[in-house]
């Protein structure tokens, strides 16, 4: 089934635009279709627009950008039961073989299979319907809005990072790097238990943003005027339980076991673009383990009952909206982001 | 060495006295003496009062009673490290065998040679001064009061409950039973992550006390009115990941695997007297497991970082304090306690 | 698609017939085509047999029985890449919907919709060929027999057992029954590490088995003649760290928690058919867990290469063979199964 | 207490001398006296007898070599229960401060104020006699040989890598190095369920060995004459589910991830003399995740157990003895020890 409709389409590294495109694609029985109402913009889509690839992954012919959605259920499959026509809803993204070995042993985020919105050759959602298996489509309750269902994407990585950390009541962390994923993963820290998230960063102006939303939650460390040695030791901190590298930088490594106490473990969500120099021996007399994460898998109603509980407002995340019409001003917007924004949202329809 | 000091003593069952006693204490250099400051009122020290034994424990010469204590600490051994003469500390009341094989292995509350404040024939910590192994002392932060520490011992049987729960951040959790003991295990799981935490009784008195103090956090689920499986049917709860047996009564395990999702865990801190019917079947077909507890161990610096952190808020447990002089009437105060009081606490100096 | 052919009908209860059957089925993409090669007869193919039913599952209408199955690829979909046309494989009899929730956590076993051969209205794999999903078969390597390969399926509930008990190498672990689940538990336990096995049954002739085929693998307890209480204290066993009760009578619980150390874990693999006493404050004491299963998941692959790698000798398990034409004479002696029998299998072609 | 006796002391680097030796020993009431029998060379005794020094640890005062030792017990103190003069058992080497919070913990071998024999200024075992805390004395099954006994030491370490692997009945494993540790460590993880054990060097001596004594659990690959990656890809081995580390090389890291399969586990046991480069995405897309381990903790009855079970024969690695007497030889022999050696014993009395 041809479905035309509007969409932001982008044409090759650079060249944006909000156009009538035409998407193939076949509605079965456990699918559901959605009209698209928020979705947010990603770090990876602002990447594909100013550089036309990210890795190996590159945009070869026309694509749809965007993969942080919510919406409306429209229709549904014959066999759907988890949701009706008129649900409000999120999505997650990424599709795997649903019979895959990895699927099957509830990993089917690391499935090779993966079929990911706005990961070439795979058209996004920023546009104005989309099909989905019903069983990646997760109802909003009515206290969460549609803005809050869109960050649910970006906040299941925080939340599969404080899973996989498996926090103890009254844990303590510390956050490596304070962009849009440190501050999701310190906010599901603490969410999951964590009595204390410190987060370390140089980017004043995410410190301040978080300063200024959630001091009571995250207490912050500007790397600019401490280093996290001398501020632990000033605030004769002796080590945290979980050390989340969120910042991708390789610098980060250096000293990370003396961060955390033995016993302590490291969750590694940042991707640095080089091997990692890990001190095996600091590791050994602590003992410490390593965790890593590939996106997520098994978290939206996890993330979506907290946000729902009132336990984790995320609603300040969202620091600039932009109409679906004023798409490329929002991508303008989002690639020269100040320091200050967290998440650009697209309000459709 | 024989010290001697105002000490609250249970001399026979029914029969309390404040007054001089001598207790045999040697201080090594591992331990320190502490001026006991708060001590709450167990239903353990209750049910000694006015029955003279639980179980196999029973009182047959002058006890002391109390165990949820805090104090200040007067003196320290020579290899004391980690609290200093004046820190403000509460004190975990069960010493084990530090050499056992229980102990070893990290569960040294299974240790068989534990000797436990107010568990005969081991006196309380309703004095004056007590001398205490310093691991066992642990320090109070400013921002937490004498009341709070002596508090920490019942909320780490709720901490301990929901850390052997193994809480991924969002799960919801059902809480049977609204005692005290039920009371800081609902809160416990809150603090450990749970989105949504239900508590069930026939109560209406501990009901109201939680929908006034933790409506936030708990919602309660009053047994008059409705059952538990009539209560989720209404409010399309399929089921929670967690469910918390705190009441310690057999009909709890009716149905009770009907609470729980695929794959969810039953946390039994409840003691009832006699064998629990567990429908096997039904737990299979679910694959639901089990965790039981036995105290707590390795808790204390958990609990009191989470009251530190302002996560958890346990000063409305206090519902009622006395000065130690007026002990006795405390005491028959908490042998008649109304439903809505939940912890009584004996003020000292 | 309609397929006819020789099929083994339980037509009614009581009444078998090795006959002509026409088998819908329609061979999707991921599916393959199989010939079967043999089939081991189960407790459950018996007591359907037997008995019409079990439990809420009727034989309303005719049914091919059979669910412990190998067989040669004959024919694979377009998708189809983990087999090819002439592979040997074994095939897991239990199909999920793919896209369950269940499914998607890993626990596919749990899904409500799951369709397993030979659990009616899902016809059973006695006949000549049957379609298959291809990610439930899995090659046999060259030194692994097809009667092994049918063995896949009930030793895979022992594995499951034994994966989810979480054996720490030289853990020691008591097996309560000693039936065919019994002995294939006691097996995986000891090919998961553990150091010793015992196993308990009042049936002398599987206890003869055990001690001709596995006496040095499994030790046996004759429950005519000892308790196991007393066949501890008289060989000064304190304690095993795991009991696995797979005998599914009431009885087992009494005094069960007495047989293992404090930590130590329980695992249900027997369905008994009432509610069973469970002592929880004697679980307290020692913080014994208790884990549940309901056949398998994840686990033939694992299986299957403990077999290949010589660890673990199945053959003696079948005890007895019988050509597919004289199945109805393999029921008949299944039904009365002498004790000392423990697998009756069935050779096709 | 000094008691005098023969012992062997290292006096500097280079000087060994056999002699008479006062060692200040004072006997608790939880203490046990133990005649050695039986003393394993480690390569840590030979690197302080060539090198003076391991890391900071450094041979200031004359000090007795030895840590690997079994005996028999001569005496026990007062509180002493677990074992009696005449016991024939094996000890474990690092005594932790009982009441420090690592051991409380379960994780005594992190207890930075562990007493580790013949780690400077500890003294060894090389001696007649040894005070040590009963807790860390075990008895040997009437099966288990002095020389097995003594074997416990390195084999705790295979054993504890095991333990941490958190092996699944079936799991394929690859041990990079197979020196000492590395051979036991590939024992232990056959012994603890692993279907598969693969182990790689270029030491063809090792391999050899190995070959000849353990062939059917364990399969090597000589890195002569292939890389792993080409071994795996000639066997059709998409990959292990643990890879053991026990080089100590960095040139191992080197693609480490490629041999693992989604969601496998990397155990880093050998410890490099700098920081290993770690792919951290290759082991995100796979969520790889890590243990490291410091020597171990709560395993020595385990490996005894799995030792008298039959089911881990470890005799072969003794493949050179000694009488006390001729120490120095056995030193200088283990010094230059053929490739095709394991373990020199030296025999007291």
């Amino acid at each position: 089934m041809e479905a035309g409709m509007k969409a932001l389409v982008l044409e090759e590294k650079n060249k944006l635009n909000l156009r009538d495109f035409s998407v193939s694609e076949t509605m079965g029985p456990s699918d559901v279709k959605i009209a698209i109402k928020a979705c947010g913009i990603c770090g990876s889509d602002v990447h594909y627009y100013t550089n036309g690839r990210i890795g190996d992954f590159v945009v070869e012919s026309p694509m749809i950008l965007g993969h942080e959605a919510s919406g409306v259920v429209l229709e549904t499959g014959a066999d759907v039961k988890n949701v009706r026509a008129g649900d409000r809803v999120c999505m997650e993204p990424g599709i795997p073989d649903f019979t895959s070995g990895e699927t099957l042993r509830g990993m089917y985020n690391l499935d090779p299979a993966v079929r990911f919105w706005a990961t070439p050759p795979i058209h996004g959602c920023l546009r104005e319907t989309v099909v989905h298996p019903a069983s990646f489509c997760f109802t909003l309750p009515d206290n969460v809005s549609f803005h809050e269902g869109a960050l649910v994407e970006p906040l299941a990585i925080g939340f599969y990072a404080a899973k996989k950390a498996r926090v103890s009541p009254g844990d303590t962390a510390l956050v490596i790097g304070a962009g849009t994923i440190g501050i999701v993963t310190a906010l599901a820290a603490g969410a999951a238990g964590c009595s204390k998230v410190y987060i370390a960063d140089i980017k004043k102006g995410k410190l301040d943003f978080i300063n200024q939303h959630y001091s009571g939650a995250i207490q912050t460390i500007n790397l600019n005027e401490t280093s996290i040695q001398s501020f632990f030791s000033k605030n004769k901190i002796t080590g945290v339980d979980l050390v989340f590298e969120a910042s991708g930088s390789i610098k980060a490594y250096d000293g990370i076991c003396d961060y955390l106490v033995p016993g302590g473990r490291m969750i590694l969500v940042g991707m640095p673009s080089a091997p990692a120099p890990l001190d095996v021996v600091a590791m050994q007399v602590k003992e410490i383990s390593v965790e890593t994460i590939f996106r997520y898998a098994n978290i939206y109603p996890l993330a979506i009952n907290t946000i729902a509980s009132g336990k984790l407002n995320v609603k300040p995340l969202v620091t600039k909206c932009f109409p679906f019409d004023r798409s490329l001003e929002a991508f303008e917007y989002a690639a020269a982001m100040p320091e200050r924004d967290v998440k650009i949202m697209i309000d459709l329809d």
